[in-house]
């Protein structure tokens, strides 16, 4: 299975950026803790960053063509990129999305995600591990499609 | 007369994408009966689709320098991209917006357009021919201009 | 085909009504006009205009037996009348709401309308030539249909 | 006792319209039905249906003169009609409002009734039995004033 | 001048009505009052009462022929009637919209006008005297503007 | 048909807790009364009482074994207990919702149900005899559907 | 009689603040006015202006004790002053509340006065002429009372 | 690791409730599920199920003595539980809240957890597996704690 | 005098629960001292502490025979417990809320208080001092009664 | 210990105004219950009215350099003062807000408090011994902190 | 030219109240800064503190006759008086409106401001720079006019 | 110093869109003049404008590594753009934010910055010279923190 994951804006910060709420590990370490959990489970990742909505999108709107399913943290588009939502809802596809810190301890503005509705599920609050369970949870979802 | 045709985020799917909500039609499909539409009425159209607002914004400027009009179908950017309000506010074209689905009768988020108070005139709910009528109205309405 | 033409309150007054918002053609000059395309589509129109809630829901239960579609300008009924939109779902015909301004322009308590959820599509800003478009995407409806 | 019963707007239609919604009975079966329930209890019924809020104010005021009670279901008149609320507040009659479906369970609109507050109680969601339910309620609550 | 002076819904009850609320007086103890203001004016008042929003408006579109300005109780119009309004913003007469109670000191849905703001003033509270000081004052404003 | 009569909080002080709100039967009078209704149709009553939302929840899971229908009056919980709605969403009986009190003629915040929305119907401000139409209601519907 | 006249803030600047929205009259000029009205009514009336919350409500207090009535502009106080609303209800005086111009006709914070729950009543848009219409209700409803 | 697993309210009805939203799964065969997780961490587990606040709340306290962490689907507590919330803050154990079904595409009232703020993170809509992925989220959690 | 002392959910875990917010007295600390103020009115408590809604309001109906008043720390279920408000609307006592904490300088959801209409007063922010007032004032009150 | 008593706007009317809901005492007969209490604990007190929200701030601005802390009843400036509230804040001392009446049992608006969240505790409805409550809880919490 | 400074409530304690928040300079040490810039562009300044809206709306009726200009930090003003936007509107001066912290990174109700509407322009978070800031924008707002 | 001037979207535009509104300076003449301020200040600037929110986040991140603060225009991705916020967080750069119209004086959906509260300190208002004020008090900022 091939699995497209999605880092949203400023995630290329990861590691640096106010790292009391985000953790101290960066995105590199974040795809290779995950390249094993797809390893594990014979499974192909592709990564993609991007800090812009347009960009997320085209890749969505590709994976149609190779990807099994996808795994994307919004990071703040989560709260408002309905655009997004429409390619996630466009793509018949499986979404798992992931948060690194728990969103609705956060400030109000972030306790409401546009796109949770179309996804499969969602992961938050558990650090760069989020990514893993969210990845799992993935796979594990494809697996039982099959 | 010379008309900026933009479909926005996602439309690129059309025809794949939900077709029980959007139809059958692909974008070319669509671009061809307009070009008929411009064709009976000495009229020329450039198509432009983008996922991206940015783009959309640079496409609309660009506009100023060549176009009569604009037609536009802005997908889920209509809920929310003050950005692209600014821009069709700050060149001085009408603008026709229009929308395949009747957005009226679909998920509340989607029955507030932030566009809508500075584009001439929306036409929403006719599938593919909501396109045809908006550029109906909007080559008339420049007809009656001159 | 034969089509329902309804004009809501107020609009008997069309041409001397503040004409800055309304435009200075009279209900005449649109029914003539209407008529027109109509003759080009070998359709018949029946006009009807009454400042009476109770007058449009009796018109339009009476059109379940002789009509194939409504085309309506509901006028301020738009914001409130909810029975005016039973009445609209109760029949099984398709009705196109026409606005002669873009009332997504105005006063807030114009922005919203309780009838545009259960008609075919919304026409909205382009003076008294959004009913044109109207009929023309009316009857272009019911021609699919067929 | 002398009761006057209330179809509000596009009850005519019943049992034809949306009938997955309202029943598949007309408003005569219901009238029937009524008729029964009130010879069983030495009670007279009128039935006034219309679409026109100021013919049914007309109405409520004209039974001051010689009804005991009203039983009406309002229709789309319950979500706006603040005149006919005023006219159930203004004749010192009891009043009970029906409703053929369980409006709670529709769609946000109509889930106030601008008129229960005035009313003296309401039923609602069990087809045209609420009717019955209704005025049996009603003659139970006139006979124990006596 | 001449003057038309509406009474709203409910109000050929007045008198009997919810006397605590609106009074003892009755419509025509009213209009008595009304007219010996009018005669030391040497203007002439024509009266209309009606509980239907459409006939209102008709006789609002009908004084455009022949009165100078227009005393209005709404009743309970006054809260949701938005084809009232624009009927009031249609005509070029001045409108002076007034109450018997304050409207202020109840329910909380009778503390919003739709119609205020295409009125030339408002006067509340003043039980049947309400009606004396608009009267007077429109006179009065009439007189300024000739 | 067996029934299951639940009555909610502060119910067992009927008779003693506000009469001038609530009435002055007791619970045993309302019960003897429903008795009487359910011997008439062939029909066996078990009557439960708790202030306690989750004695009411296991109540109704039980139900599912040996009823045929509910008939409850929630009585504050009908505000908030959402827990209890999923309880009678989950089991599939018939429910129907009673109130002594006329709810939307109280405080604001009596006037949402969380429950009528997965109720078959709601009856409101008759007093104890709310019970009895509830009753006779359920019966009757469960009649119907053999 | 004797009656307190209140200038709320700012009114004093009157005739020379925007008079396209409150007119060219000076205080001094209405005061005369109604000065006039006064003698006319064997009635002596008290002037006093002023910026400060304090001091009206000083005022309001004084006037219990030599004082048949208040009338009163209260400016922008009208909107948020509640404790001149508390002194208005703690004096046992009907009090009469002006606009100078139509409230409901501006900007949306200025549609709701918390004053007028407390008021006798209320009369707004006449010009300083709304201050005649206020203080002969006044005084005829202090005549009414004796 | 001892782990106190809470099934919050109708949860006990898990396979026969529903099953098209929250699946075929029992609760025996989740607890079974998550028992063979909990051996591979050498860890132990306590099923808990209410349909009583009060007992979940006493419940949690208890685990204070006992347990290391707690795996909790709140069910419709999730919504308006604010004493469960204050317990979830009163005892210092990490506390993870899963979810069967998509929270955040059903009804609107479901979107909001009262309880996620004092949660260490949420995982919603992958059926049974939710508690699978949460409970190796919390023991991971532990491990890293360690 | 005999008085209910109430503790709400999680005050049985007082002195240890977050002591940053609430303090490090424990609850039987409290009782001693509230104790030592009723010797001193010749006065005797009985206390009660629960986390179930339930039991709580079955307590304060019970109270109904032999107390003259209850004090009570309603904890969290201030916020949304109605039926516990009806509790205290229905047994004829007067009833003292206290919080050891300042609800106002909190998290928005706890500046409501549901019960706060129907307790003859509240007392917040004082820790565990508040019990003590509310106790003095509760018993002041019922001497003042006699 | 020296302490600042502030009476807000209208208590200089106490015993005179609405006595129903404020009580028959005078400010005078509360001062004197104030000064025993303050007495009996080697307290002194300094008394202040006023009805101007500048002068309370400029007496608690003065209050620094002599009092240990601050009672205050803040009328209707509880509910939209906030230059009051960053008075309270700016100085360094512990401040008690006290009302005669449950604000939380009148109209809306005296349900909030823009104070509270600044202040040490509340005390309300308890008449004028919510003063006397107030006066020794703060004593009190002074005599703690020393 | 002539400018009039006005410092509002509270901000006579500046360096002394919450100096955290303000920092820690004295409205002298602003005040003399000022100077030196006025200085420096032959201009005059005139220092204003009171914390009494009247006092601030006085002052600036006075300035029409003196001031070429306004410079505000209206403190806790900025979200309620009314009276003080007024008196803003009503003097032909350009007025700048400063604020020393970042008023958009605190409380919720300091994130709106009343005044800013009516004044030329919005400097804040700057800490006492601010005021310098706004004075150069203001003498240069002036010197551009001339 | 080295300070990022960011110009958002359609600021290009500049000088020629809608010039009532944002004057007739070129972004040219903005920069120039703003190089004139930094020369003063043996500043270095440069200067960026997208229209793309992307783009603008990702010149955000690049200035980590070579700027001392940024000075940003961010047009209407002020009022939306979380994405950007976020970015402005993560950098540990001051930024400063201006505006050349004043936005509290324009549309309703253009008051709320989602930006200001991690951006230094705000300035709007002033026309192309908001930006001098901008970039002067950004520069004085960094001066003072050396």
């Amino acid at each position: 299975m091939k699995i497209l994951v999605i880092h949203g804006p400023n995630l290329n910060l990861l590691g640096t950026r106010e790292p009391e709420v985000y953790g101290y590990h960066t995105l590199d370490d974040i795809n290779q803790a995950l390249t094993k959990v797809a390893d594990a489970h014979q499974s192909v990742l592709r990564f993609f960053q991007s800090n812009h909505e347009g960009q997320i999108i085209d890749a969505i709107h590709d994976a149609r063509d190779w990807a099994s399913g996808i795994l994307i943290n919004p990071g703040a588009f989560t709260h408002y990129a309905y655009a997004l939502r429409d390619a996630i809802a466009a793509v018949n596809l499986p979404v798992v999305e992931v948060h690194l810190s728990n969103i609705y301890a956060r400030e109000p503005f972030r306790h409401h995600s546009v796109l949770a509705a179309v996804c499969l599920g969602q992961i938050t609050g558990f650090g760069w591990r989020s990514y893993v369970w969210g990845l799992m949870a993935l796979l594990n979802h494809l697996q039982q499609q099959e």
